[in-house]
């Protein structure tokens, strides 16, 4: 078959969209035909990282984020129908390790062993007519949600889910939780903390626009980042500060910004990837404060946002576009004029 | 201070209201003024056991929900002002062993020792103008709160609160919860629910008024009881089960429909003191189902419990009796035709 | 390849040791040269069942407890060699519903589609010279240890620490776990229990022996089981009872010592299958008290199991049987004349 | 009473010892007579502060880690007898606070208001003949053991206990826990860590003597600090790294260590207050890792490690000094010549 696909070719050169073959697939693979696939900040980052900074072998196909439906099924596989949709889990891991064994594959432990996160991460990605999954358990019949919508639930939902997941048994009635950048990531993450925990959410964001859109997603308490943010959360949280810190942006300034508004036993949780840095020590946050950096989300965790997305409790703003234009909706992400997740859409 | 109080006087006698003694508190003591005292079915039972079957010492006054405000402070007691709004944290304590030590006086090593679970179970309770409390550790400040709304949560809140906090990590998104009885605890806890975490919830009653009432509560899955309700709630699960079912009616017949609701891994927890019995084994439920029948809350699990209502997320219906019709207040729970919770109300 | 296999023939019927021809493997699947394949007395259970009363169909091969070597490896099948020794994981799920992707094929919930638990129990199992097991994920290399000294771990040692697992929180130091039955399961529980966590461990047994072999364990505390064993717990325990009792023997007798024996917030965990029942209500247990019966383990869980077996944490008395004598060291299980777990090792 | 108490009369000048009056204790209070005061090296950081960087006000006595006997009981004060003998619970909070109400103390919502973490650290302490806690609920009773072997407990036991607390769920078979500094501290770890877990643990230290002192209790993995360690600390997990990390020095070089010992979800807990730096950011360490630094206990932690001391799984050096010669005890710290902690005993 004879298809296309938008691949890094070299490190630190445009991504190029170019005629593949469509192999089919082996014993336990699935082929799928792609529904829709995310495109993501972390794709401008490994664009523009330099040779030999991450293991992966060129050329792969972009994207991360898929959904589709099954195309065909190789020798072995079962439960699956051909033109079910699905979600794909996006880390691939060995299946055989530890965490692996508990559907934590973004926690494989031969990562450098397999040369790749997964699809879109050093194999080839959904951001192609069609994407070869190595195995069936990476993934998740989709229900009656359509792929084209759905398809960001595997990384923009599934990341939030996870850091929020990881410090819901401090999220009890009277606390706070502070989400730091209230775009795409963020939306996602107010909405997830108010449906799964009583924990009281603030938006903290420099863009007066996105904090009104927080406002419509039923978060009251929306806080322009400014000189004042950090006495302004003080004094919303009665002196106390937050349980958890949802850092989704990642600078020095943001860093700095959760550090002060947390509560002793709290948790900042780092998201965003812009490169700041965050000097820890005895005294840099309120006593005993826990600091992470989460990394994508597990497989019943994907299971779990489904769930979420099904019973119609996490709404997303997509852009579709063709794969023709997938270098455009990358250019205007650069440029923040995108209004929500950019989706290609493949077939249509 | 001459003043009133309904007291147990004998077992199996009818409680009587009486005139009694204000004793000023001694050191660390806290005298409360009445604002709000909740009637409770299991003072029902109380009233009803043989004389042997408690180890209390008899008389002592009745009531053990109760919030009001501080009138006055013993010796070396800090941190609260005269006129203060309270809530009683009702379980009393010995406050030095390991469980107390964690706020789960409702665990209390010494209760034998003590001959005492707290006021009104065994000391004298907040059935009365005024209720002396051991120790202001047992006093949690009320905030906006009214005395006489806020009564029930000490018992009525709390004791569903801690019911199904136990079980929040199973209650993840895709999961459900069953609550078997819709009445005064039932509504609260299907408020907690919501609340609490992304489950699906779904009321039982054999009353439709009290399905009706489930449902203006934001719960549209209320389920008649009846010969098809084990089938009618496995259609609604898909043939999955509940991972919790809280058994708030606690006869032959709803234990063995609980057992019947569950999911492998998930808990049967019993609250509500009708007698039945259910037979464990093995095979008596799904694979692995926990059983449990929890008893009452933690005081810091009540301070959540306050948060909650504070944030306008519990509301109860709650009848009004002066501490006169007392008496008729028991007697209309017994028939059955309360509106709501009855909460005495000593100072109008 | 003509081999033998000890199968069950018809529901009732004593099992035979038959000529059977062993399949290639599949896609996926892989085959294994049977090192030891243990004996568990849930076999006898199986063997005395009527027909319909488990969803399998006959015939089949006993045996759900096995190690080997790999044989030969399915297409696609990656990461294994040929004469590596492997553990086998027991409970065969589907792989793709939410505990199969957790690594609880234990709890899989197509058990009733898939007519099966696994390997020994609905489908070929390991009392035979080979066994071909469906998936790679369903092995765990073996390192240092041999097969025929390992194949216990799969069930005799993961079944109590499944159990032993889901307790650890209440497991503090100063705490109490005791364990009723010292045969081999309980003395894996007594190792296991030490291991683990800082409580004081306490041995019930009817047999003098087997409370000898439970001091040479390392637990001095080991307690005749007589008319006085409760009175002997409580007085061991301080009045307070225990956090755990592990009940592996599982009759009314032992349920009734097991709830007298708790503290309240404790555990009564049930592995035994003696088909005794406790009859549960409010008042049957000290306040709180959780009753649970678990069913074997994960695969993480076998894993960790594995790990302690390798650090010389778990010793296991085990006699070896050739496979022709596999019918005789079923009768021997069933006289009690056993010194240890039987293991069959078919190819010496 | 005419007594003696080594008070902190200046920032940033030499403590003295003076001669102090013993009040009586007032209502809720107790007069203990110190039989072991423990000197910490935090209380030479709290000797060299300047004036204003702690919100104490001056004198106070130092010493935070007491055992004694009841000397005599304020008004109101039950379930305690006089010549008893008792832990202090070093964190004196508020009581009252949602920390508090579960025993943690150590971090009361009240500090700054109370201007004081406990006695010893802005409130009179131990290093005295006589200690007035505020509290009964401070005290813990210490059984079988000697206040003045028992004393360190209260923080020298407790601060690693805590630590190590938080990460047990990490802490399964197969894991490996690494402790940076085999000091004081470092040895109560490593008994901490083979008490409470299955872990295999690793001392890490810069002196061969410390290295000798782990093994002799029972850590034969203890690796010399030097260029090689990481590396080292590497091929011992065969690659993998540890789960947890406890860094009890806490310079800029320890940290950096402690980071790169590390396994993916791994912790690293931050207890020495040596003043360095780690610089974290999205790849400053394994995925997913937590970076925390605990502080001190809780009091139903301190009936655990109690526990622990009470079965004879504690051992500590201890080196014991008359009040008068409190000043030498400090100076030898200084100079790194104690041999184990020095415990000042004022009654002999």
């Amino acid at each position: 078959m004879q298809t296309k696909a938008y691949q890094l070719i070299a490190w630190q050169q445009p991504p190029e969209l170019r005629a593949v073959d469509v192999r089919e697939p082996g014993p336990g693979e699935v082929l799928i035909k792609v529904g829709g696939a995310g495109t993501c900040r972390t794709d401008l980052n490994l664009m523009g990282m330099p040779a030999g900074a991450m293991p992966y072998t060129l050329p792969f196909t972009l994207g991360h984020e898929t959904a589709g439906w099954v195309e065909a099924l190789g020798a072995g596989v079962t439960g699956l129908e051909r033109g079910e949709p699905v979600l794909v889990y996006g880390p691939w891991g060995c299946g055989r390790c530890g965490p692996c064994r508990q559907g934590a594959e973004n926690h494989c432990e031969r990562v450098f062993e397999l040369r790749s996160h997964g699809g879109g991460v050093g194999r080839d990605g959904g951001l192609a007519h069609y994407l070869l999954v190595p195995s069936s358990r990476l993934l998740v019949p989709l229900g009656s949600l359509d792929p084209r919508d759905a398809a960001p639930l595997t990384d923009a939902a599934l990341t939030p889910y996870h850091a929020i997941k990881k410090a819901l048994p401090l999220l009890v009635p009277g606390s706070t939780a502070v989400v730091i950048g209230a775009g795409g990531l963020g939306q996602m993450a107010l909405q997830l903390l108010s449906a799964l925990s009583p924990t009281r959410v603030i938006a903290v964001d420099a863009s007066p626009e996105k904090l009104a859109r927080a406002r419509e997603l039923g978060v009251p308490d929306a806080v322009l980042a400014d000189t004042q943010t950090a006495a302004h959360l003080r004094e919303l949280t009665h002196g106390r500060g937050a349980e958890l810190v949802l850092d989704l942006v990642g600078t020095n300034e943001t860093l700095a910004l959760a550090a002060q508004a947390l509560r002793p036993r709290g948790q900042l949780t780092l998201v965003g990837l812009s490169g700041g840095v965050l000097p820890f020590h005895f005294f840099a946050l309120p006593l005993e404060c826990q600091v992470v950096a989460p990394y994508w989300g597990t497989l019943p965790e994907l299971m779990e946002v489904l769930a979420l997305a099904e019973a119609g409790r996490l709404r997303m703003t997509v852009e579709r576009f063709p794969l023709e234009r997938v270098a455009e909706a990358y250019q205007r992400m650069r440029e923040g004029t995108l209004k929500g997740r950019a989706v290609i859409t493949p077939h249509g």
